[in-house]
């Protein structure tokens, strides 16, 4: 209680209800948790009004202003060089000056990739910073990085995936020296492209729980809390698992057909398939960090809902104070043997 | 009813309860469709018995020994060398020599594989035959391809899939002029490695129906009948896919607890789900074959049931008659202009 409040920074321009969302989350995290500050950046004129509309007596929240609004069709590096003074291109640079902890954006998901790399800057020994994703198994939560932020890997970029991703699963979802895989075609040492060969050795010969290869199945099934792999196939695998919960509504309704007995029964099954699936929601995560970069970014959804901005807010104190850049670094620089040792506080 | 009738070879000591489902699903594809011949290869002294405790009266079945077996743990180029008398390697043969149309198999998928290849060669014009997989889809359903046979394609080999793809969708499922996609991580022109890349331009100047860059989503969406990928990308959401219905199992499971209405519950929705699943399930499709040899190849999952190996004998029979070979052979000359013509009879 004697550290000085943390206080992150909320681009109010982001997602597609802005700045309405992003006000309503801001004050519920404070709510949840007063001891923090929200810097609101944006387009003052239209955040003050939104903030009137709610009481926040007692809660630590500014505005800074930024004219600009980086949206989701402008091309993300483009966009940061054009709109100088956009929400997040301010916003970031007050991350930046140490004027604030944490960076937090449901907008443009390239823009803000960019913005945390360039502005920020990469972590020492990182090649390439990295967004993963999470995925809900059949025992707790497995991490696959890259998710589609890097195509083209080389087996470097997923070796620092590997570490990147045992940190965090290690210090924020506080599993034991967790149990890494490299996606493969097969289990066997010779499976799979060069690339991934040459990456097995990397892991292999490293202080991480690696397991060996691993296949599309085990994502799901829980016997590893970190996946790595090319962002090219993690983004497939993102993005076909997202289309699961609607595919399945449109098979079970078309069972259903006019059936009033079965439309009942799927009205039933509904709330234990949407607590399923809710795993799978990832505004429930608070967003997804860019890892590998000097600082705390969060990323989330552009739907993102007040509830949603709360969570990611509050996923990056959590973020922040876990000092996971720290202990990549020290990682990657050979300092910390292995995860499971980054539970011992080293730098708080 | 004037034609010879199709002469199936099904490798009886291919699946995991060789030669007992073999056997069994042999007959029963005989007496579902009574013209066809079905040449039974393998150890006569197990196949025999096996027969002896079925009715085959009137059911055109004969027995080829062949003394060796190949088995799942056999790797797949060197048991073709060493096991010269294997069921895999004497069936492959009498499908070549045409003293049978097509062939069947349950066995070793690298072997069955490599020997398509090897023995019956490549279809004129097919850098690289290649082995899909169905997935079903809100509407229809989806091939994709590659599957996980061949990692590090070229646009060439993307291109090949492509118009493999489109004829078996159009010869097989009667999709006309089945829409394809590439699979890639965003629909831009511009997404993706330059494998990729340059593969749009491959199909955006081809005659298929080329609908541009689609996204894990797209799978089960049903927008497309074809989905074009590097096989490392395709293994890896087959595989996720397949580990789908488990993880919902086990998640629903965990659901209904202890509570003997969720429960109850379950059992309601069970039925619901296997409906959706067995689509999803590829022994109801009769095996995927393998695309782009000369000749008809059909590979089986290990566990085939003796429905599985009916399925694909038909199968089989199907894409014998269908003539796909001569119609990936025309198509990647030129002489097909796009595979909707190709529903005009032309080689029958």
């Amino acid at each position: 209680m004697g550290s000085p409040s943390l206080k992150i920074v909320v681009d109010a321009m982001g997602g597609d209800f802005a700045p309405l969302n992003e006000v309503a989350g801001s004050l519920e995290a404070l709510r949840d948790r007063k001891a923090i500050e929200v810097i609101l950046v944006g387009r003052e004129e239209q955040i003050r009004p939104e903030l009137a509309k709610h009481n926040t007596r007692g809660l630590s929240v500014s505005v800074v202003h930024a004219p600009e609004v980086i949206t989701m069709e402008d091309s993300p590096t483009a966009a940061l060089k054009q709109k100088k003074n956009s929400s997040l291109g301010v916003g970031m640079n007050l991350h930046k000056d140490k004027k604030a902890d944490a960076f937090v954006s449901a907008g443009n998901t390239g823009a803000v990739l960019s913005a945390s790399t360039l502005i920020l800057g990469r972590i020492k020994g990182v090649s390439r910073p990295t967004i993963g994703a999470f995925f809900p198994s059949e025992e707790g939560v497995c991490l696959l990085l890259d998710a589609g932020t890097n195509v083209d890997c080389r087996p470097q970029h997923l070796y620092e995936f590997a570490v990147m991703g045992s940190i965090y699963a290690n210090r924020i979802f506080k599993y034991e020296n967790p149990p890494v895989g490299l996606l493969n075609i097969g289990e066997e040492e010779s499976k799979g492209n060069e690339v991934v060969r040459e990456a097995y050795q990397l892991l292999k010969n490293s202080p991480l729980n690696f397991v060996g290869n691993v296949e599309g199945r085990d994502i799901l099934r829980g016997k590893v809390r970190v996946v790595v792999c090319d962002g090219f196939v993690g983004n497939a695998i993102l993005k076909f698992g997202e289309s699961v919960p609607s595919f399945l509504k449109a098979k079970l309704l078309a069972y259903a057909g006019k059936s009033a007995v079965r439309r009942a029964m799927l009205g039933l099954v509904r709330g234990a398939l949407r607590s399923v699936f809710k795993e799978m929601d990832y505004e429930e995560y608070g967003g997804v960090p860019v890892l590998g970069v000097n600082g705390v970014s969060i990323i989330g959804h552009g739907k993102s809902t007040p509830k949603a901005i709360k969570n990611m807010i509050l996923k990056a104190v959590e973020v922040a104070e876990a000092n996971v850049n720290q202990h990549i670094q020290d990682m990657l620089a050979g300092v910390v043997v292995r995860p499971a040792d980054a539970v011992i506080p080293a730098h708080e």
